[in-house]
């Protein structure tokens, strides 16, 4: 093994990201050493490439970033014992304290220490990284490497729609990012009754159509409420998926859900925003979801049941894919909004 | 409009059914008087058939048999304003009192006085047939009128599929009757991992895989626990939904079940079996629904979504299609185990 | 039986209310005649009082106001079977259609085309008032009047509570109302570990002492979120109950929540409020319950079931007792601030 | 610290128990030595005593047995961090393996390869016992030692009552030993409305009257379906909580259960019971919980609540506090039936 590593990182308090050389890490008695297979690119990564108030408050450089990924161990620690050199695997990207109240009552996803690679320590855009061996998930040997890689981003979906009742239901999907693109197909997989889903790329809604929504609506041209209402005898949608994280999307969404129905909010906006508590939630008898992460490990089985039965196929939202050293144009594309997910490969023979 | 109908009739404390003519019924002020356009045959219209001992302790003859159908509202009472005549429905067979506790709870599936028609008073198996207003569901105009009678058996199948959470998950279906069947296409349309099936009979089998199971598996010649476990790395199906009543079946599905799953019990032993409450259900920490037939309404509002998003498709369920006439040949065949639902008409032009 | 009634009336577009004599009502087939033993005052009362813009936008003068109420059946409509003459009642204020979805579906509180007594048409301010059977609850004969008019208001606190899981759990109140008191009643009886009340008035948060608050917090004085932290080993509340309608106190409560927590909300604010959705609801992985009104009936059943048995005991919450011609004083009383549930009678001699 | 201690053991294969010297153990990395304060004795310790069948197929001699206790931390291996040394502490008797589907999805009580202390492996009924830090609960200082003792059974009965919704619900518990006797006092707490007890012991029927009983019932005297019925007004109870194992109270428990009604299963048939699953379970669409063990740490925060805020006194139940070298004499009382929960102290000073 080489003692050097390729590895792309923030290295100071300024926009932009850079690939370096870097020492290959050793991993500690209860962690593992993964060789990075493939790496795919997040939302996150981009407010961290642009050095947005986000990222400026949370991000403390040079980092690796990164979070999404798969590998191969190739080294474990002195007490490990329940992955093997060699396994195949992904990775949950929040590593968590197992102290707190929330890790003790099998809440791990809202530990209140949690530190998450590629965010508050170092990441797995390199040819190396390495992780607790609690947050190991072992893939299947003949899963796709770009496949394994979107695990843990498809976990947001996942999570955000079982978070709710969908099946034989109608469901609003707001916001088709990737993370909405794989909601409408795990919804659509749960045999819901009609999806709509809107945004306000025309790119981004023809994925949507092609990953399963009945009707993708662009909110500069459809009045998104009184759409839903006349396609669903005027009783609005029961479940609401947010994802998008705009002021007007929530609102929307709100006003399309009928009485009684409930909504799983991932998106984030990035500043309190004016909500019509007594419309949106009071009278309608709402129930709201807040979503954060993956329910670990209960999201991941459920990742497991929905790739491995072919419910899902998430091949059509993988629209790029480039060499490692590629990452500048990877991130061009990814911010340009004409693209899926897109994956990077440190081996340009994987490609 | 006639006088006189024909109805499906138990005469006498015996064995068989016939056809006879009755007067076509009046509805109440708040009752429909529905002209019959397609009836199906349930397994409880063979027990009454039979006159086997739930038969003898339940039905007061003479009574008109059959509670699933569908047709066309001919005529209302004075107090009805809600369905219009012309109505293209279906019904729920179970007349709640509407004032127990149960139907004061939303629960009116578990009605204290229920009367289930063709079973506690005139039934459907006939040119025409009263109910009130209440039971009225509404079908969309282009349903076929097979698929429309068979809601309401399918509702079994609905309510007891989501009863459970399946979706992504590994699931036993034990009993491949007609519900079972419905049962494992509703699991598929949910999006589940595994669908392990079994049964005794080879026809049912075979189209327990067409419906979507992934092993449809023989009890006399298969170890299903052993091969439950070893299709799901050890681990056991997540749910069981029993169908069968059979002891055997509940037994052996229960075993299969893993450790903290969930079972829901339609089938119905007929009587009192030894059961292994300790394993099956304590040590295992299971919870273990009851059902007993269809949310109402919600249930249907499920059926609905189900049908109408083509994320359930119950052709091929559908095996024989009969003149009401032949009624006779009907239950023969049904009685054979070489048939999924039977549908009757009572206009052989719409055969 | 006399011809007339004296009724509490709000007669045109304008703050007041005035007494007037009125025709006694005569039931509808389906519905009963109730003599009027006792009425408690609501904050929606205050609103029409005052004709704020709620009120301007919702009421329709002339009209009956009044919804809380207990009485005894003096007359009932042919088709009524289900409730004697000599009755001693109280009534679900809101009368649903029983044909929208919602009401299709066990969610009769959530009805599309909800009319609620004294509000949409004739109240309980009245010495006599009509209401359907189907809105009609029997009381225990024992119980004190005062306390049956108060069940429909108890029935929001009980419904709040509920909709929560607050055994064991530690709870914070905003907004120490009627219903807020009540509801931290409920609390205490359901084996809350703390609880925190919190309101600006000083008579209020000693009556929220006095229904069973550990900690009664003026929000004027005291720091509430870091109280709480503090009184909690920094772990929050696992449950807020939001009665005030309040911007500052949502805001606050939502911070005091610890992450995984649920909130219920009944408070309504009077527009929409900034609210930091990210931070409150997301990140926190929280879950939001909107309420509004009671599970019909299954509040109902819960309500009877913590007053028979002492669970919950109400008694210092009623702080006045009026006669009906004094109503000018008792909303004089109410408006001050200084009460808690005032109960007016048509007979002076059951004061 | 001496090296030696005194430790209750099972010797070999035959019954009774004997109290011998041990080296004190040493804590691995991970692992925590206690000093033992208070000990108390199980239902399974007895088992074990009388060495029956389940003993002799479970437990493999010698091995100091007992799993409830309370201590003080006196040595910590070194990689634990999150207990200090002096530490009062009491223990979560189920040691997971954190490796296993169950534990990886927050279940951690239906672990796959648990090891109970005074079962699989060496137990607390010594002067010290080492425990894995995963299984430590940090006492609150003023807790008496026989409570802090008490709190895993007590467990057990709160995961019991919390599995069902017991507030403002009519309750039947089956069974008065001491976990019943302490479910009796949970369910009160959680604001029951009539709680209903069964058992064949006077003297345990006298203790379920004080733990909060309404009617605390000998089943050899009265007929308790009838006598639950006639004080319901006809509905049964909402929730049946089982205690017993017996089959006949587990036929009567179920009986006595409204349709729609909630039983959560504790009690263990010593062999598979004859079971009448059609009208028990399906045709009442009842939901049936097994419990088993504590929910980790769940349980445990709610023990805390219920403990810390004075909603459960514990206090009756303790009938008798002995020096652990009378152990033998305890064992006597606990078997004769005539005691509630029994209290050994290594240290006569304690008692």
């Amino acid at each position: 093994m080489a003692e050097k590593m390729r590895a792309i990182i923030k290295a100071g308090r300024t926009p932009g990201l850079e690939m370096v050389l870097r020492d290959i890490p050793r991993p500690g008695p209860r962690e593992v050493l993964i060789e990075v297979k493939a790496m795919s690119i997040c939302g996150t990564d981009l407010h961290i490439y642009a050095w947005d108030p986000w990222a400026r408050e949370r991000i403390r450089p040079p980092i690796i970033v990164g979070h999404e990924f798969c590998g191969t161990v190739v080294e474990r620690g002195a007490d490990v014992t329940e992955v093997e050199v060699g396994a195949y695997v992904s990775a949950e990207s929040h590593i968590t304290c197992g102290q707190c109240r929330q890790c003790r009552t099998g809440r791990r996803h809202l530990c209140q220490n949690t530190q998450i690679i590629g965010v508050d320590r170092d990441g797995c855009f390199a040819e190396y990284v390495v992780l607790p061996v609690e947050n190991i998930w072992i893939n299947p040997p003949d899963m796709p490497p770009e496949l394994a890689s979107l695990q843990e981003n498809f976990g947001n979906a996942v999570h955000t729609a079982f978070a709710t009742d969908v099946s034989a239901r109608n469901v609003l999907i707001t916001g088709c990012g990737p993370v909405g693109l794989m909601t409408i197909a795990v919804v659509r997989a749960a045999g819901a009754r009609i999806i709509f889903a809107t945004d306000i790329s025309s790119y981004r809604l023809e994925l949507a159509r092609r990953m399963g929504a009945d009707y993708a609506l662009n909110v500069a041209e459809v009045d998104v409420v009184d759409f839903v209402r006349s396609h669903t005898d005027g009783e609005g949608v029961d479940v609401l998926l947010e994802m998008s994280g705009a002021a007007a999307a929530i609102d929307q969404g709100f006003r399309a859900l009928a009485d009684g129905g409930e909504a799983a909010i991932l998106g984030l906006p990035s500043a309190p925003v004016p909500f019509d508590l007594a419309n949106h939630v009071v009278f309608k008898g709402a129930i709201v979801y807040g979503i954060v992460g993956r329910r670990i490990w209960d999201t991941w089985y459920r990742i497991r049941g929905l790739l491995s039965s072919g419910a899902v196929d998430l091949a059509p939202i993988i629209t790029h894919r480039f060499p490692m050293d590629q990452f500048e144009e990877a991130i061009r594309v990814m911010r340009s909004g004409q693209s899926g997910k897109i994956v990077l490969f440190p081996d340009t023979s994987d490609l």
